[in-house]
């Protein structure tokens, strides 16, 4: 250390798309993983932390939402004595390392394995504006049970989770389909290969982003993206692409059609009504006209599932995987009655495709339905903070056999910002009474106070910094946002007095016009020394 | 993923020193980091979370305990675009992080700055039988103060941190040691070398390992360690090294003669003194005839500490360096005295080294006091769980000029581990009640049961495995630690009731040698339907 006097000064600085959370983005995200964890335990799942490295061999190639899908990960060969060794690797969701430990440990875990997990994973991928590389997940899974019941189970712990953690009911949505049911779709297609296959599920699932003419594209020779890349089309004929593109613009003419509707009401004043349009464009892709209010009871949620079934029947024609997957999203929507989950939580609902190849059967997406202003002012729904679905080949790659298994992911940082947003949480913690330092040879005494006043679990600190400057304590205990400073001179001490500055009352006076209103309340009074405490707790108990 | 399937599975394995926490290893670990931190947040303590990558050149290379100190982490670098980025590391503590965070936000951050912080942090080591490379700390420290009230007043919220998760006062001690006194003892052997100051430092604190024998040798030439691997000595003459070796023998004398005491008046069965003096053992190097007897009271404490304050004073002669650590350890007993802390909980103790390089000033660590047996099945004490001090160098690597710094960090699953040794911890969680599935295809009705349970605040699941075999959903039921099986037959359907089985109850009468002291109260009974959530109820509440 010494000889490195004249060496540059390293950088303080996060690496690129890392960053710190101070105060409250901590404890609040501590309080919202506890809520979401409760609901968790009460749905009978069983806490799990594996540990953030994994082999990359255990992790396998599973990584979502990545073109090249070795990539991705933050990864490094380890070194056995000078010898190269394994490659290790961060783990980039919560799923993989599940699949892993079960596979480890099947032997002693009951069977069903309902666990839960959270913790930050990481991606290497190029970090944008609220885009980082390390975030939080959430989540739950059940492993070896095959019942389309543990499906819709953890649809109805999601909604739970949700209003938990305070998303009110209506202004999120949770949404249900089938992977059988889009290779039903693929299979009318005749598309055998599997690559091909999962290259247009993932297009399906950019039509938001890319439109159709992007869809077009993609489906067949490649198209040129924003960044300038040129990204290879799945190579399909036109011919071929047909039954893709009337499925996409089907939904896309009700969405145009419901986003006019909006458009209009609000023009011509009803606000209620273009609200409520706006939000079916999100949730509601079928036949607008005969679309039943959005409501809660059971016998319209009966009514939406049974034609968005029929109508699904309708679309994957004789494929046999394709029916199977209608039945089960049958079953689902009984259990989802059973369970009393109405079409205002969790609905049917064909568009949503989820990105992850691994997915076999049910797939799950919650989007919360309020309005945020993107960073260019304009208004936009905040979108997806939590999806899911099932996964029966996962565990099979170390085991041989096939493990059904379901789970659900929820994106706390995305959760967190939405209730940010809507002013839900965020508000500044109150800090410590900070007890001065008047007479540095003193610091016993002070020492004294701070110590009667956390026994009396009261939160309180002795102002550490170089006291001289009285001045600069003050300045601290408001950076802080401190309640209460309490002040002990030479003439208090000699007294057995201590002044006590209300500083919430004090920053209340400073920004009022008249002092009037305060004239009763002062804002600084001295107590005997041994009342320190009670004066303290009745200050902070008359603001909480 | 398909194209995968004739290639060989990959092993479900944990890379090698990392491993899975379940259940209650997970929830008490995350009970102790909330208590821990409610004591941190109390004392004034804000929280931070930094990410778990750091650039290398942020970090440093202070690596503690280390030979090589750009090893012992796990590092990789950038790819950029195709191009070698900068070097990335994960932290291997949580200091490391905090200087970095407060000399990039330095300028928006209170001064002092207090803040706490928790997660795992990882080492590239060897892994050994408890050892693992990724492990929890959970650190507090202020940024910006220069008084030693701020170490004061760490040690104090130690002791209360390891009351508050459940270790009683008696059960531990706080050693408080100052590194100016140990360099003032440097200073009178002659030594100027930073490196071999640092190097005699480290020895003195392996002489619990390797005994006299072996610190003679790491000061002189080197050794053979136990691995057989050569470690290069300091270096100095016989001359060179005796004042190290008396001050090492001295308290090696001390400590022989306690432990020869202990286990006469153990012989003598006197157990009450053989424990006494055998925690005197640890704690107390000093003259052990004239040793007060172990007790809170300030007054024994000013006597404690004078005594051992005098004797350091002599053994550091006329170092200025030296003078000032001992008035700082003055300053300090005079303060936890202020506090109210007594020698029972915290004393000045001049064999406490620590290994960090980086340390400046007042160092401390905390000892469990009591005995485990290790894994030969022989007593020993349990050791350290936490340890700090500080550092007012790690901040002026990256601004130029000097922060004062000090801080503590508490080894969680050590502590953990302790907590279980003493049985204060690690009882089995109790499971969900187990809805069972008589009748597949009434799956809804089942689900509508543990809905209703949920509602009411009961841990409660439907049996989502296969339901064909009935005995395998009780011993699944059995497996979780399951309170109550719900079963609803088509007889019971027909009837509008349901069958509760109390399974504690069932394990308790399996167990007893006698059914007749259960026999008012049988383990399985009918119910109405309707009266569901209130029986099972009225059963928990009778267990808990």
């Amino acid at each position: 250390m010494a000889k490195d006097k004249n060496a540059p000064k390293p950088k303080a600085q996060t690496p690129k798309g890392f960053r710190d959370y101070f105060g409250t983005e901590v404890t609040e995200r501590a309080e919202m993983l506890a809520q979401i964890a409760g609901v968790y335990h009460r749905y009978g799942f069983d806490a799990l932390e594996s540990s953030a490295v994994e082999t990359v061999e255990a992790l396998g190639k599973f990584l979502p939402d990545v073109d090249r899908p070795n990539e991705g990960v933050f990864a490094w060969q380890e070194d056995e004595d000078g010898d190269k060794g394994d490659w290790l690797a961060l783990r980039y969701d919560l799923t993989a390392p599940l699949a892993r430990v079960y596979a480890q440990h099947r032997n002693d875990l009951p069977l069903p394995y309902r666990r839960f997990a959270m913790g930050p994973v990481w991606r290497n991928e190029k970090p944008g504006p609220g885009r980082y590389r390390q975030f939080y997940q959430c989540d739950a899974d059940t492993v070896g049970s095959a019942s389309v019941a543990a499906d819709a189970e953890i649809c109805a712990m999601l909604a739970d989770c949700l209003e938990q953690v305070g998303i009110p009911r209506g202004d999120y949505i949770i949404r249900v389909n089938n992977r059988k049911v889009l290779n039903g779709v693929l299979e009318t297609m005749g598309l055998q290969d599997d690559d091909q296959r999962a290259a247009v599920l993932r297009t399906i699932d950019k039509f938001d982003k890319v439109g159709e003419a992007g869809v077009r594209e993609l489906l067949g020779q490649g198209r040129l993206d924003a960044s300038g890349a040129y990204i290879d089309g799945v190579g399909l004929s036109e011919a071929q692409m047909q039954p893709v593109l009337a499925f996409i613009n089907y939904f896309a003419a009700v969405q145009d059609k419901l986003a006019l509707e909006a458009s209009r009401a609000i023009e011509e004043g009803d606000k209620e009504r273009g609200s409520k349009l706006d939000k079916a464009r999100y949730s509601v892709s079928f036949e607008f006209k005969d679309t039943p209010e959005i409501s809660g009871d059971v016998e319209s949620l009966k009514i939406w599932n049974s034609r968005v079934l029929d109508h699904l029947q309708s679309i994957i024609g004789n494929s046999e995987i394709g029916f199977q997957g209608v039945e089960e999203l049958r079953e689902i929507s009984s259990l989802l009655i059973s369970l009393g989950y109405g079409p205002d939580r969790i609905r049917i609902d064909p568009s949503v495709v989820r990105g992850l190849g691994y997915y076999t059967g049910p797939v799950f997406e919650a989007e919360l339905t309020f309005e945020i202003l993107d960073e260019k002012g304009r208004k936009r729904q905040f979108g997806s903070v939590a999806g899911g679905g099932r996964y029966d080949d996962l565990v099979k790659r170390f085991i041989g056999q096939p493990v059904p298994a379901t789970g659900v992911s929820i994106g706390v940082d995305r959760l967190l910002a939405a209730l940010r947003e809507k002013g839900r949480i965020g508000s500044q913690s109150v800090g410590p009474v900070v007890v001065t330092v008047m007479d540095r040879d003193r610091m016993g005494d002070y020492q004294a106070m701070v110590a009667e006043l956390r026994s009396a679990g009261i939160r309180a600190e002795v102002y550490l910094g170089n006291p001289k400057n009285f001045g600069n304590q003050l300045k601290y205990a408001d950076k802080r946002n401190s309640p209460v400073a309490v002040i002990e001179g030479g003439d208090e001490k000699a007294n057995g007095v201590v002044q006590i500055k209300d500083l919430i009352l004090g920053a209340k006076i400073a920004e009022s016009a008249s002092l009037e209103e305060w004239q009763d309340r002062p804002n600084q009074f001295e107590v005997p020394r041994d009342q320190l405490v009670s004066k303290v707790r009745e200050i902070l108990e008359s603001y909480s």
